[in-house]
């Protein structure tokens, strides 16, 4: 009888948080069209109604009956199958997160986004950070007083980065990404004393944008991504997006003169894609069917990039799929191919780095999100403390600030605490990359005939299928036996350059 | 002080009734994004989200809130400025309508109709209607059942014409229709003995479906779409919808081998896409913020398609666009090119039937409706009773049920009711062209040089301002000065074929 009550309390409760995946399933897919494909003066209308969508979600997030799910299954817990305990905790957590933030408050901060982006993108073109400036102080604002509501114990800037990765700390942060800092430069140095000559000559050229957009279904095709449960687009900063695990979208751009930047942003892309696809269908509508943090996703799309994307044998298979319609490859051999596309130096922008430098332009912004959050710096100090510490980590200086500060369009909507999650996943990447060879030697060197199944598998077995089921700790101790190293990654990335330079 | 009051009470209604209007902006983006972007295996998880949608609107539609502000306003209506009224006459008869349908039959009819249009489609590839009858046989009872709780006074089918078209009966359109089909019959009787030959050949070659692309682009350039609070989609069946006012989107499709059909496919939908874009910034997020009714809709695309598109005068202006992509065209002359675009030919398909004939599909299509949804006839018998019609009307017969009763999408999901609306739309067409002549008898005759604006300024200040402030019947008079009458449109037939033939 007891059984019967409390069974239909969890019926109840999976109905409740059904609705609100189905309304940030819609949100989602709203804010896709937005960038993709909204003509432009509906951006004021849009913005109206993503705010109401998205307060729409927050009130159910943070409503009277969330509370009362939470009270009245908070002393059962123990009596729950795994499932439903995942879905409480996860509930558990959001309403805890959110639910000292005033509506109001909320509202004004989902309309201002959007208004700051665009504020970015002006800013960026024309290359002056004072039209950028006002709305980024409002979003700092915002972010700080979020901060506080959400709730730490240690530093402010925790409460930020648990949004994006749950569980990780300052503490912690501070000192895997000083190993991680030692470590590149140790091997930047290296490469940098190295007499190793690599020509790139052999990546220019022009090549056409439709045949770019067959390649790019070729490769997606190739790393097994389903064209039927998702579908790939047009924008000028690639990304990937989702509604549930049957609509996963992804997209890239085109460059005339620049073949590589398409191939590996797709295969970036593409590999948060199989993440989103590859959650378990019964998952789909219960707060859990999406990638658990966002150092996990960018493990995944990290490790197809670089780890599947850049090694010798993957881009055997790349190479024959450019040669086949670009003739002017058609001499390229394939080991000048790989160092040509390994070639390392410290440069400006972070989405063209190499990917041993991609981690100290992370930490860079690391070390400024927190520093700003805290309130040590402002703002208006922003351009001169990015330009000061690229010349200190990477020995190259800005010229304006659209190659320095405005870069990125990642503050301009508040995701303070996001950026970390590109280091935390070559990490945890390099992780997983020892741990699945150790179970399969080969699963590397099966590359070289495009088999990529064993990979393919192997993550959504111990990653993808289980969404958000597993904080990301738990996740990577399940999937490699160990906490999060930062050894793992080192050793694959010297191994790899030792080799090249 | 008693007026304060009733402010702060209507202000509540609007904020009300824009939750509504900001959830019905989402349904029809997500819609749209299912027939236009979505990938093949997202169906089923979409249908979830749709119907979780649509019944949302439903509660809000005929929660207690509502009826609690009809009954409030009810009795001073009177004291209410013509906008408010407005807004408050939408919602009653929004409630009226629907508040006696059960939510979850709504909700099972909601997630019915994509399947059972997902059947139809499969029905019509392979020419199998018993592929499609269970389905369309549960629309029908649905539609029947929906008839009962929407109410009539006189006929059942009243009950569903009045969705599309407020206002309207069999008893009326009986006649209307009548004085149509007569009309009709009596040109193309004339026609049919005329000796008059019409090449058709000009008409014919393979044109580039890019080059297509860019003709699209050009003609809703020339009527006055503005593409920046638009889109231009492809898709298999053309069709227009609007998120407000700044977000309108037409489809077209484009056939290699047929150049006009995407030409009057582009117009007709654009003048659909001009009728939204129009409507008044104040309206927007009121429920009154669209197009009063499907008829008053496809009056304003068909008059684009027919009256403008087809004019000699236009066509000049289309045939020179023609002319700059397709060297095929060089040597046709513009009245050759004239009487080809306006060939008379009793044919099986709807959507490709000349202007003229084009009307007596539709009668046909409402008689069948009429019998169905009074039980009169059953979906067993759509066969044999489609082609027996199109003997009588037009002289044909279909060889099959895909070039018969397979050939509209419409009674799939329902939209029984909503055929009426096309011939409809041709009739307040030619009346709203007389009242427009008569303010400038050079409105058509200016065409010739690309000069659309009087007739883009007059059907916006006479019909698409006004969204729905005044029931079709009322916003006609408003316009022309009359009730809706058959023979300004049959007048203009006539003249228009007794000049070609």
């Amino acid at each position: 009888m007891k059984e019967g009550i409390i069974m239909k309390k969890i019926n109840e409760l999976k109905e409740y948080v059904r609705n609100i995946d189905r309304l940030e399933y819609t949100y989602n897919l709203v804010s896709y069209d937005n960038m993709i494909f909204m003509p432009k003066k509906a951006l004021e209308q849009r913005s109206e109604v993503l705010g109401y969508l998205s307060t729409e979600i927050f009130k159910l997030r943070t409503s009277d009956k969330i509370k009362e799910f939470i009270d009245y299954f908070d002393p059962i817990m123990d009596t729950l199958n795994d499932l439903d305990k995942a879905i409480i905790k996860n509930i558990k957590k959001n309403y805890n997160q959110i639910k000292n933030i005033p509506e109001d408050k909320y509202r004004e901060f989902m309309m201002s986004a959007p208004i700051s982006e665009a504020a970015w993108e002006e800013a960026k073109e024309k290359n002056d950070f004072s039209i950028y400036e006002p709305h980024l102080e409002k979003m700092v604002k915002f972010s700080r007083e979020f901060a506080e509501y959400y709730g730490y114990e240690d530093n402010k800037y925790d409460a930020l980065l648990n949004i994006y990765e749950p569980g990780m700390t300052v503490k912690k942060l501070d000192k895997i990404f000083g190993e991680l800092r030692d470590g590149i430069l140790e091997i930047l140095e290296y490469i940098q004393k190295s007499n190793k000559f690599i020509k790139r000559d052999l990546l220019k050229g022009k090549f056409s944008i439709e045949k770019q957009r067959e390649l790019s279904k070729e490769l997606l095709k190739l790393i097994k991504f389903d064209m039927k449960a998702g579908r790939l687009d047009e924008s000028m900063h690639p990304f990937t997006t989702n509604f549930w695990n049957k609509d996963v979208r992804v997209t890239t751009h085109y460059y005339e003169e620049d073949l590589m930047s398409n191939i590996f942003s797709v295969i970036h892309e593409g590999g948060h894609g199989l993440y989103e696809q590859h959650i378990a269908d019964e998952l789909v509508g219960t707060g859990l069917g999406t990638g658990v943090s966002m150092g996990i996703h960018e493990s995944q799309s990290r490790f197809y990039e670089n780890i599947v994307g850049r090694s010798n044998e993957f881009l055997s298979v790349i190479l024959s799929l450019i040669k086949n319609k670009f003739p002017e490859f058609k001499d390229v051999n394939l080991d000048e191919f790989y160092e040509a596309v390994n070639y390392v130096e410290p440069s400006l922008i972070r989405t063209e780095a190499d990917e041993l430098t991609y981690s100290l332009h992370i930490i860079i912004r690391y070390e400024i999100e927190k520093l700003l959050i805290n309130g040590e710096i402002e703002v208006k100090d922003l351009p001169k403390i990015w330009n000061e510490k690229y010349v200190e980590y990477l020995g190259v200086e800005p010229k304006n600030d659209s190659e320095g500060v405005l870069q990125d369009v990642h503050w301009s909507d508040g995701s303070f605490g996001y950026f970390p999650s590109y280091a935390l996943g070559n990490l945890y990447g390099g992780q997983l990359l020892s741990a699945l060879l150790k179970e399969n030697e080969n699963a590397i060197i099966d590359l070289k005939n495009g088999n990529i199944s064993f990979i393919d598998e192997w993550l959504k077995e111990k990653i993808h299928k289980y969404g958000c089921i597993y904080e990301p700790e738990e996740l990577i101790i399940n999937a490699t036996g160990e906490k999060l190293l930062t050894k793992y990654y080192l050793e694959y990335l010297k191994k790899k350059y030792m080799k090249i330079y």
